[in-house]
C-alpha cells in the first residue's frame, strides 16, 4: 500500500528494458548518442513543434532551475504559486541558477494561480524603476502540487497576462502526463498553443528511473541552455541511458498509458473514499494525487497496517485524540494496484 | 575499435543487473533507500573511514563542483593543474558553485603539479590582504588528464604543502580506480592517509551508467553538502538507481577488476606501439590512457578503417602531409577487447 | 517645500566642514586612515560595545546586503517585512550578495512585523529538510518604511523569536537616529541589548553626503565582512572622506540633533495637518515620515505651488476628480524649515 | 615625501569646492540631479561620443566589475594581463559580479598584453564546445599597473584581435588621464576609435574624493548597467556629490592638468634617479608611476627619513644586507611637490 509518492515507485518494464538494450556496444557521449536523435524527433512530433530544442537532465529540479535561468535575468521576478515546487521543494535552486532572482507568490485556490492575482502581481512590480526587482517570467505547475489540473484555457488565460507584459511562460510538468490525461488535451494545446514557451516534461515520476526533458519552443535560447546545463553539472557523459528512458517513454504512447493508470487508480481510490462520510477532500482531484482529511483513528488503522503515505504537515502525528481530523496526501503511480487500493479502503472504512 | 573515451563504453553486466534488481517494488526516495545504506557502509570499509559522509550524484562535474563549493569560500583560490578537468572541462562549474571563485594554475609536467610549484602558488597568494582572492584549497586529479598517476607519496607531498597553509585537499577521482590499480596502493593510502579531505570517487567511466560518489572524511561539512546537492538539482528522487550501480560496483572488487582490465588493455596497446619506431609517447602511461604522436598517415589508416579516438588538439585534421606528426589520445575501458587492440595495432604498423 | 525624501536634502555644515578638513595632506588609504580609528572608537562608545567591528560603506543598500551576506547562507531564508527596503528597494541586492537567498515576508501593520507572524514564518520553515530553503536570519527596519518606530521592547520581542531558533538579527537603521530620538532609548538598548547582532547605522539620510556604518557586535565575522566589502567594490581607496563624515556626525551628538530636528518638523507638520478634517493619517507617526491621504485638489494646490513630495503609488496622478482621496508620503529632514512647513500647511488648508 | 599611492593624496581644491557648492539646497536623488546632466554632456563631448551612456560609481573596483558584468556571460572568459587590477586587486569582484566567470591571463612585458599572446589565448579557447568556459571579452588597463602606457595604436591592435572574435573590449582607466597625457592622444583615440567599447574613467586617483565614470559607447547595455549598479549597492542616493566631483574634474581641462602635473613630477623624479648608477628602472615609465630597484641601504635612508612608498613585494624588508637590491614602486600624484622629490633624491644619492 504505497501512496507516499510516485517517486517511490520503480520504473516501468519497458523503460528498464530500453536501458538494458541501450547498453550494447560503444556510443557517443554527452548527448551525441543516436538514441537522443530519436528522442528529439519524437518530442517534436508529440508537441507538434518541429523547431523545438530538446534536452534531457536527470532531475526535475535541474529541469526547472535551468529553464528559469535561461528565461529570467538575475534581477528578474519569477511569478509562481505559493505551493509550487520551485518555491517550496528545491532548496533555492531557482535563486541559485538564476543568480539571485526573486520568487513572487501569486495566490489562488487549490494550487492554481488566478489570472487576476497574476495581473495584480505583475502589474504591482514597477516597470522601469531601478530600485525594485524587475518583472521576469511566469511559471505554472501542471499537474499542480495540490493535485489539481489546469485546463489549456486556464493556462492560456495566465499566459495572456504574461504576454501582456512580454514575459515568458514556463510549465513545470513533472506530472505533465497526468495533466494531459486528465484534461484530454494534446501536449501542444497544453503548452505552446496556450502560450507556454518552455516545458519541464517529466519522466521520472511516471515510470522512468530518472529523466526529465526540457522542451524549448523558441530555439534561440538553446545554446545558452546547453552551457548552463554543462556548467550546472547536468550534462551526462553516458547520456544514452537518459535517452533510452525517454525514448521508451515516448514509444507507443507509453507515457500516456502509465499516467492513465495512475489517474485511474486515484479515481478508484477517491470513488471509494467518497462513499465514506468521515473522509473530506481538500482539493478537487483530477490527476493522480488526492488530499484528504479524516479523523486520526483511520490514519492510525491504515498506517499501522502498512499503508504508506504522508500526513500534512509532515509534523502531524498519529498520537493524539482519535477523532481529531488530520490531513494527508495520497499519491497513485503507474504501478499502483487494485489490491493496494482495496486493501487501503478496507482499512479506513468506518467500523461503526 | 573504440579508443575515444571510457565515457563511450557501456555499463558492466553486473552494474546493469543491479539496476534491474533494484527496480522491484517501492523504495524510499531522495537517498533514503536501503541500498544507499549498504553503499555507505561499503565505502567506509573500502576507505577505512568509519566516519566518512558518503553521497552520490550523477556526474563527475557535479561531484567536483559540489566538493569544491563546500571547501572553498567565494573569495577563495582553488589551486589546480592547467590540464585539470575543473579548469578545462566543466564550463566554469567550479566558479558557479563556489559563487565566483578563482582557479589558479599550478604547473608540472605530464599533468602533475609539483610540490614546489604548489608552494610558490600558495605562498604567492598574499595572506590577510583584502585586495586579493584568498588562499582556498587544492584539488588534485588522479588518474590525471594526461594519463599519468600520482603515487600516494606524491599526493602526500602536495598535501603537506596544502596543510602547511591549512588548506583542504580534494581529489578528483573520476578515474580513481585506474590510479589505485596502477599504484597498487589502498584507497585509504591514496586519500586520507595522504592528506586528502574529500574525494570524487568515479563510477561512470569505469563501467557504471552514471554515478559518482563523494566521500567526505570529516563529516562536519556533510549537511552543507546535502543542501548544496539539492540546491544544485543533484539529489535524485529515485535515488535507488544510483545506489544500485554503486553497490554492484563495490561488490566483490568489481571496481578494481574493471579498472585492472582497462589498465591492462592500455598496457597491451602501449606494448604494441612501443615496438613501432614511428610512435612516440607524450607522457609516461600507467593507467588506461595513452597520449601518442605518429605521422598523419597512420592516423588516417586507422581512422579510415574504423578506429575511433581523438586527435589533439581537436582541431587537428587527417588532411595534410602524410609524414607530419599528429598527437592523439587513446583510452581503454573496462570492455576494450584484445581484438580491438590487435586490429588497431595492425592498422598502424609500418607497411614499409 | 521639499518633502520628497531625506535623500534630497544636502549635507549638514558640520559634515561638509569635516570633509574639507580631512582633505589636508596625504592619508593612508583603504580604511587605514587615522580618522577611521576615531570613528571606530566613537561608535564603540556610543553603542557601549567595546568589541564591536565597525566598517563604513557608501550606500545603505551596500550596508544591508553585506550585513545579510555575512549572516545568511546562500540557502538561507531572510525574514523581513513586505514593506522593507531589502525586499522592495534594492533590486535584489540581498539575493545577489547572499548568493541566491530567499526573502520571506512577515506581515504586520504599519510596517512592523509582529512576533506572532515571525514565529509562524520561522516555525513554518521546516528544519533539517533538505528540500526547502533553510531558516536564515531576521532583519528589522527601524525607523520603518511606514514611518513608524519599533520600541526596544518590540525589537527584543522579535529577537526572542529569532534567538529561539538561533537566528541572527540585523537592524536596517538607515533612519536609526530618527528611531533613537523617537523612542528616547540608547543605541545599545535599540540594538544588542534587544538582541540585535548587526546594524546598518545610517548617516546619509540624516545629513551626511553618503556614508553608512556597519556595526558588528560579534567581531568573529569581521574579516569576512572586509572581504565581501572589497569584493563588492565597497572599499573606498580615499576612505578618509567616509571617515570624516561619520566622525563629524558622531561629534557632539550631531547625529541626534539632526534627527531631533527632522522628527520635530514632522511633528509640526502633523500637528498642522491634524487640525484639517480632510487629512487622514495612514500610519502612526513618530519619526520624520508621514503617510497621509487627502482629496486630490489639495495635492494639486500644493504641488502646483511648488511643494515636492511623492504620491502613493508612484503612478497616482494629479489629474482626476477633485475629491478623490490620494495617498502621499511626506518626509522631513535635518534641514526642513518652519517656513517650508507653514507654507505647505497654508496651501492645503481647506479654502471652504 | 608621499610616493606610496595616488590614493593617499587628497582631493584637488577645485573638486572640493564643487562638492561644497553642490551642497546648497535640495536636489533630486539617485542620479537625477541636474549636475549629472552636465557631467553626461561633458563626457560625451570629451569622448566625441554623443550617444554614450554615462554613469558614476564610487570606486574603481565597482566601475570595473560592473563593466565586465554587462559584457560577459557567467560562462565567459575575460582575457586580461597577469598584473591587472581585475586579476590581482579586487578580491574576485569580477568573478562575483559576472556570476562565476573566469579570468584568463595574457602575458606581455611591462604590464602590457601583446596581440600575439591575446590571439593565442582567445584562439585557444575552443569555440562552440560546451565543455569549456567560452570566449568572453578583453580588458586592457591604461595606464598599466606597471606604470607603462599603451598607445592608441597598441590598443587598436589588441582590439582588432578581440573584434576578430566579436568580443567586446573594456578599458580599465583608473589612471586614464595619465595615459592620455602621456600619449598626447584624445580620449576618443584612446577608446572607441581604437575599438574600446566601455571605459572605467577614473577620477579618484587623480584628485577626486571618490568617483569613477563608466562610459558605454553602445547604449544598448545602459539599462542593464543601471540595474546591476543598483543591485550592487552602487547607486548613490545623494548622487549630486559624485556628480559635482566629476563636473569639476572635467571643467577647464582640470583632469588633464592634474595628470600632467603627476606625470611631470614622475619625470622629474626619474630624471633625478637616472643620474644615479645604483638605481635601475624595471619598466619603461611614461605616466606617474616608477618601478625601480636599488640597494637596501638607500631604501633604508629614504624611509627612515620619512619617505613613504611600497617595496615589492610587500613582504620585502628594510632589514638585511645593505647592498642587496630591493624593488620599489614610486607614485606621483596631482599634488606631489618639487620639494618632496628633491628631498627624496637627496636621500638616495650615493654618499660614497
Amino acid at each position: 500500500m504505497e501512496f507516499g509518492s510516485d517517486n517511490n515507485a520503480g520504473a516501468a518494464p519497458e523503460i528498464i528494458a530500453a536501458v538494458n538494450e541501450a547498453n550494447a556496444g560503444p556510443s557517443p557521449s554527452y548527448g551525441n548518442d543516436p538514441i537522443m536523435d530519436r528522442v528529439r524527433q519524437k518530442i517534436r512530433e508529440i508537441f507538434e513543434a518541429p523547431e523545438a530544442a530538446v534536452y534531457l537532465v536527470g532531475t526535475g529540479t535541474a529541469a526547472n532551475a535551468l529553464s528559469l535561468a535561461i528565461n529570467c535575468t538575475p534581477w528578474g521576478t519569477v511569478y509562481c504559486h505559493p505551493l509550487s515546487h520551485v518555491e517550496n521543494d528545491e532548496c533555492g535552486a531557482p535563486e541559485f541558477f538564476i543568480g539571485g532572482g526573486k520568487l513572487k507568490l501569486v495566490q489562488g485556490d487549490h494550487g492554481k494561480m488566478t489570472p487576476e492575482a497574476l495581473q495584480t502581481a505583475i502589474g504591482g512590480t514597477p516597470q522601469g524603476d531601478v530600485h525594485t526587482s524587475q518583472r521576469g517570467m511566469v511559471t505554472i505547475t501542471n499537474t499542480t502540487e495540490a493535485g489539481t489540473v489546469y485546463s489549456p484555457s486556464e493556462i492560456a488565460a495566465l499566459s495572456r497576462v504574461a504576454k501582456q507584459y512580454s514575459l515568458p511562460v514556463h510549465l513545470d510538468g513533472s506530472r505533465f502526463a497526468n495533466a494531459v490525461v486528465a484534461t484530454g488535451c494534446s501536449p501542444a494545446e497544453m503548452t505552446w498553443k496556450s502560450g507556454v514557451d518552455i516545458v519541464s516534461f517529466g519522466g521520472t515520476k511516471n515510470g522512468c528511473l530518472g529523466v526529465e526533458a526540457v522542451v524549448i519552443f523558441d530555439p534561440a535560447k538553446a545554446w545558452e541552455f546547453e552551457l548552463r546545463r554543462k556548467r550546472g553539472g547536468h550534462l551526462f557523459s553516458k547520456h544514452r541511458y537518459l535517452s533510452a528512458q525517454m525514448d521508451a517513454y515516448l514509444t507507443s504512447d507509453l507515457w500516456l498509458k502509465l499516467a492513465a493508470h495512475a489517474n485511474g487508480q486515484a479515481k478508484r481510490l477517491s470513488d471509494g473514499m467518497a462513499r465514506m462520510p468521515h473522509v473530506k477532500f481538500l482539493h478537487p482531484h483530477a490527476a493522480n494525487i488526492l488530499f484528504v482529511s479524516m479523523p486520526r483513528q483511520y490514519h492510525r488503522q491504515a498506517m499501522n497496517a502498512g499503508a504508506h503515505y504522508y500526513l500534512h504537515p509532515f509534523s502531524a502525528s498519529l498520537d493524539g485524540p482519535d477523532d481529531e481530523r488530520i490531513d494527508a496526501r495520497l499519491v497513485c503511480s503507474w504501478c499502483t494496484s487494485d489490491r493496494e487500493i482495496d486493501q487501503f479502503l478496507a482499512l479506513i472504512r468506518d467500523q461503526g
